[in-house]
């Protein structure tokens, strides 16, 4: 490893640092979990922890250490194979529902996988070359980005995964915070005009962020936060989940088909009673936690209901520009929403839980994909997907943005989406 | 039957001939096909014409002739249930993959059925009140725009239908046009700038046209014409089909899954040589029509292969501003897309083929559904399609407008919807 | 067509008197029904009646007409492909469950093909060579037994589909036969010993009802007559539908998959009240009637649940020895099984209801398949199918006999199945 | 724990000997795989081993210690649900194909989850009530036989499981024993008559296996020795799975929709050269063993092909009445069928493979499941499956009989199942 000297060397040892922090956050997720619950795969669309915690290391082992690393020797040759995730580019791959077949190579051998990577990543920022550098660090940049995705992707998925177990373990055993209350939902009020949309400056952003780019807006208010389960509750107990009309024909469908009658994770335990499963084991719904483990089609139903609609991701991003980063984030370890604090203003803008828009995942003018086998980091999913904005209580802290752009098919409820109102005034 | 004078009469008198001549063009399309083949369902997208027949009418009856008319004996009450093709406010109805096993009531019978429909319909526009009228009047438009869309389906409906009989049956047993030659495509540039999109003035349009709102559009390029089927089998001899970096994920999927290798409906025949299903029978690809029967993913995958991309929904629409409406329609009877003219500017922006945009088909700004049933006529199926501008060689003429919306999903191919291309400058 | 003369001449006209015979009863069969009835296919399993006519039709084409008719020309030739409906060494044929789409040929041009073959077969058996006969004779037979199986499967297709419809169409309008009653269920007691199994004499029989051979039975009595509506709803009211202890394992997959509550065509309309639909249309359950349309799971869960099993084949077959072939054909125009006749002994071993077996359809030891293409009729099948004796109300007269095999899947309903129980001493 | 003396006391001790000997051959099976190993479940048919672990232990607290211990406290009173098989009378039960998913409790937890049986079965075996006992007997035989069918699952069923691995992972890390050869083919002739059939005597038999009763048999013929690899190879090469006229016809649908080509874990390396997967990893298919992992369909189709047939199970347990119930079994630790040695008359009868019959598992006269919940066993699987006979490579030593009737359904290949020819003379 040659020292840099200098600026270029403070530069690249915080990048390192920041690796290593994220690095070893992703491994603290695992540590609750046995060699067992780390194999689990419960649906296609999840994938099993270890598989997060090998494919994250498989990323920069495909994209940086082996193009331009000199001399790199894979951990082994054979991982390109079961951790590559959907690059086409890059070639043949376990069959994504088969991930759970993975027993080997186990975890310890995937612990040993990370480290090996880790120390080549270290060395490779430390000591490569300045014009290798300057094309590599980009790519770093998107390796932690991908590694925080898989962050709470690994919190969604073993939520999912441990709730299929008859006995709701719970993956966390400290306890949950308690449940506060929630303000009343007040309407905040936006104005018409020519905004900006999208990334901007010259920090991280995805691809799928820009260009960036005016829109017109016409006037529009928003919730003052999430529709909370209390509110939520209301719907249920006005039929909503049997009143056709106000469902988006597929959404329909999907309830006829699925009997869907109440959120992801929840269970009516009586007269008016729900029980949800949560990353603390199964516990009474909270009224004043904001609703979440909804699809887009329960959402937008709701919204129907309440007299409203889903805001635009357009919407969206102008009413919290200028608003703080702020929110509950993963490192608050209550891995569950949690009550909207009073306030004027939008609240809960970020963290908590993910907001449902009603824009579909379409491209932004101009859009350009990545150079490189990154172009299929984002764009070849931009058809039959929704958009949502904010983050959640599962997202690392520091990886949200405005312009930040989660997405996921209208009819997912694993991740920790909820709904945020808005109306033509 | 009352009397009407003056300009009301008039007018009545006007969409009354207008009901007449809608009516009967329906009625002739099924001319060419025996009971039997009336009956054919090939797939539960697409119903038997005989239930579109049906379908039209039993509209009419629901929506005016049942709430409106006083008095009015429905035909045959039963048919409600038959009839009804998504409309969840009107109660339950057949299956839909189950309209090909509705074997009686016969097309005699539908025949019978629509004949009542027609008199009770001209005498109603004739001779209600006024202030029924007024509420009617839209309605009957309504009725009718509704029965055109379904004269396009039965057409495309009984193509796949006849495609799946072994020996290529003929809908048509005149001979098709003779193939002429398309003109090299050229590219047409559009300024940047603020246009207004959605439905303008006073005319029929439906209500997911609206509202007009501006938007701001960057500059960009228009093919001149569609893409043709010589061009698209450049790109399947370019491997398109087999190279996945140019397919969007999910179309990537369909292509394995389903294994595409051409449009539908084309078949190789040997070395080079390629035939498709028509209306007329089984007959050579002509390489200067326009493609058509692709996909949305196919589209999208050709334009990426053309270095190009599809058009925005709202690019389009500014682009045909100022053209006249006109094109092959299903009147001239080819019931096949032909070659482009010649000529400066957009070719064949109307008619011949419908042409997919990289829209979702999401409401518009301010979108508010129909009152009543024909609230679900559009606005709950804006999710998970795409939009298709400018209509077919199986549009009905006088039924377009530059800002006419179609959708349907991304895989859908018995359309007849081709590929324009689009590039930014 | 050559004049025979004399004891080869008379017996050729009998066969050829009863060919026209055979075939009348089919072409008779398909009266009642439009041309859209015979084009509905609403199952995999079942045909259009347009397809048995047809089919029954190539039949002869193909295994006689064709290979020994010298310059036979076939009606159409592409109906080779239509009409063929297993035979894989006669070459690719009409995707079964695609039946239902081949609305060309219509219901004209298969009559039309009915006659040509019907004129053509008068022709070869009046005509051919005494060699060519002798090896056309058994081919003939088969065909005319082919036929009638196809007769009964005309109905019991028919009257699956037209149970599709909403409205309960009948296939006959005249009255069904008055409901009478039933005697009570004696048990008949039948000694251990050898027993000779399989077609005996030169009488036609099916290639699987040989060869004959001897098999040892333990004493066994088998009910006196099928067991009736009535009984089965005292199974149904006692649970019999929510008992996995009664069940198979694969039944009470089959209940709790399909939700199984009742006999196929069966409906509670009320308190105690049960409709089933008929080919008359829906009526009343007739408690005295043998119950039909129940799969083998149901009728040996009966069995179980009445203390009682299912007879083997061969117990039913030595049960019947001697008992005249006599019971409630088709010809009967009642096409729905009636009470039981009063009297000593089995009553209706023959006709009104086949009775399944606890027997799988495994090759009789020494079974040989026929030669040629007809080694395909039977022995194919001998695997996961279970033994039905005795015929039922579709069951043309003269068809059946005391070694008669009859096979469905343990789940098949829409047969005229119904149950005699056995019981060990 | 009571003391006994005597004879009672010495039967007891020599049960607990055995049981104590059966479980830990079961543990030992468990040894060379990790707990992620023993978590896989690669299909609905197939099992975790830790599911086997807890499933076997769990058969001796549901149907002995629960109901005839007093005072016995069960480990775990929530695993009742996760590890009953398919016990109706016994309660609800975690659904088949998501055994997988049970990742807690984990293997360290099953491990004392048997011992904790074992200790109260020790206890429970010496010390219970004669007259206890005396009911009790039979059922601890019973729960060592079905260990011991368990003890062949895990073998079968981890070696899908590691099968379904990019990298062929062995399961055993000892090399092979070296393939020698086999004999050739000859046949042995067998008599007709009269001969008895099921079990005899008071040792431990399963009730399917009973009653014993007589059957008549034709003379027949059977190979000397099951067929051999390289005999199949010239099946495939003479285009076996590609000829449809040798295949029963659900034979044919299977072969054409799974795509078979071969037995199950083969693969062509190229011209000419096929490995096989086996529980040493991959290695070349010796032509001199017993070919295995064919489904029954595979069976007859190349019976079929070597103008033979399969025998009836009746045939089988006549042939083998005399021989010692001797061959290679799991203790041979080969897993994997060798070449049958050479000698006169039928080799390999027992060991190496199952051999397909050609009967269908139907119930033998007279048959009667066992009282309370055994009686779901066997009887209840009596629809659907073909018998096998013989053991395996994977049963273990001690466990089978001339009686003994293993049963899958025809589609089935993951067993050890080969094939044995037959002929009429």
């Amino acid at each position: 490893m040659n020292a840099r000297s200098g600026i270029d060397g403070a530069l690249r040892e915080a990048i390192a640092a920041r690796y290593r922090a994220v690095r070893a956050l992703t491994q603290q997720l695992a540590e609750p979990l046995s060699a067992e619950d780390q194999g689990l795969q419960s649906m296609p669309d999840a994938s099993p922890t270890k598989w997060h915690l090998a494919h994250t290391s498989w990323f920069f082992e495909a994209l940086i250490l082996g193009p331009l690393q000199p001399g790199y020797t894979p951990f082994d040759a054979r991982f390109h194979f079961l951790f590559n995730s959907y690059y086409e580019s890059l070639g043949p791959r376990q069959p994504r529902p088969q991930r759970g077949l993975i027993s080997r190579p186990g975890c310890d051998e995937i612990r040993r996988y990370r480290a090996h990577v880790d120390a080549a990543m270290q060395c490779f920022i430390a000591g490569c070359d300045a014009a290798v550098w300057e094309g590599a660090r980009p790519l770093v940049e998107l390796g932690l980005n991908h590694e925080q995705q898989h962050q709470e992707l690994i919190l969604t998925d073993i939520k999912h995964a441990l709730s299929m177990n008859a006995f709701d373990p719970a993956y966390l055993t400290i306890a949950p915070p308690a449940a506060g209350s929630a303000p009343a939902l007040a309407w905040c009020d936006f104005p018409s005009g020519q905004v900006m949309i999208g990334h901007d400056g010259a920090d991280f952003a995805f691809d799928n962020e820009g260009p960036r780019h005016a829109v017109l807006l016409s006037p529009y208010r928003l919730a003052s936060r999430p529709v909370t389960c209390g509110e939520y509750l209301d719907f249920i107990a006005d039929g909503g989940y049997a009143r056709a009309g106000l469902w988006l024909s597929d959404g329909w469908a999907q309830v006829c088909e699925q009997g869907w009658q109440a959120p992801l994770y929840w269970r009516r335990e009586g007269a008016g009673e729900w029980s949800q499963f949560t990353l603390h084991g199964r516990r009474p719904v909270a009224t004043d936690e904001p609703v979440c483990h909804v699809s887009f089609y329960e959402a937008a139903a709701y919204a129907a209901w309440a007299d409203a609609r889903l805001p635009t991701e357009q919407e969206w991003e102008a009413a919290v520009a200028g608003l703080p980063v702020a929110g509950h984030w993963l490192e608050a370890a209550a891995l569950q929403p949690r009550p909207a604090p009073a306030g004027p203003g939008l609240q809960q803008a970020f963290g908590d839980v993910w907001e449902w828009t009603r824009s579909a995942y379409d491209p932004y003018p101009g859009f350009r994909p990545l150079p490189g086998a990154a172009a299929e980091y984002n764009g070849k999913f931009m058809v039959g997907q929704l958009v949502l904005r904010g983050g959640s209580c599962a997202s690392p802290s520091g990886h949200l943005r405005a312009s930040y752009r989660n997405f996921f098919p209208p009819a997912a409820r694993w991740q920790f989406s909820g709904i945020r109102l808005a109306r033509d005034p």
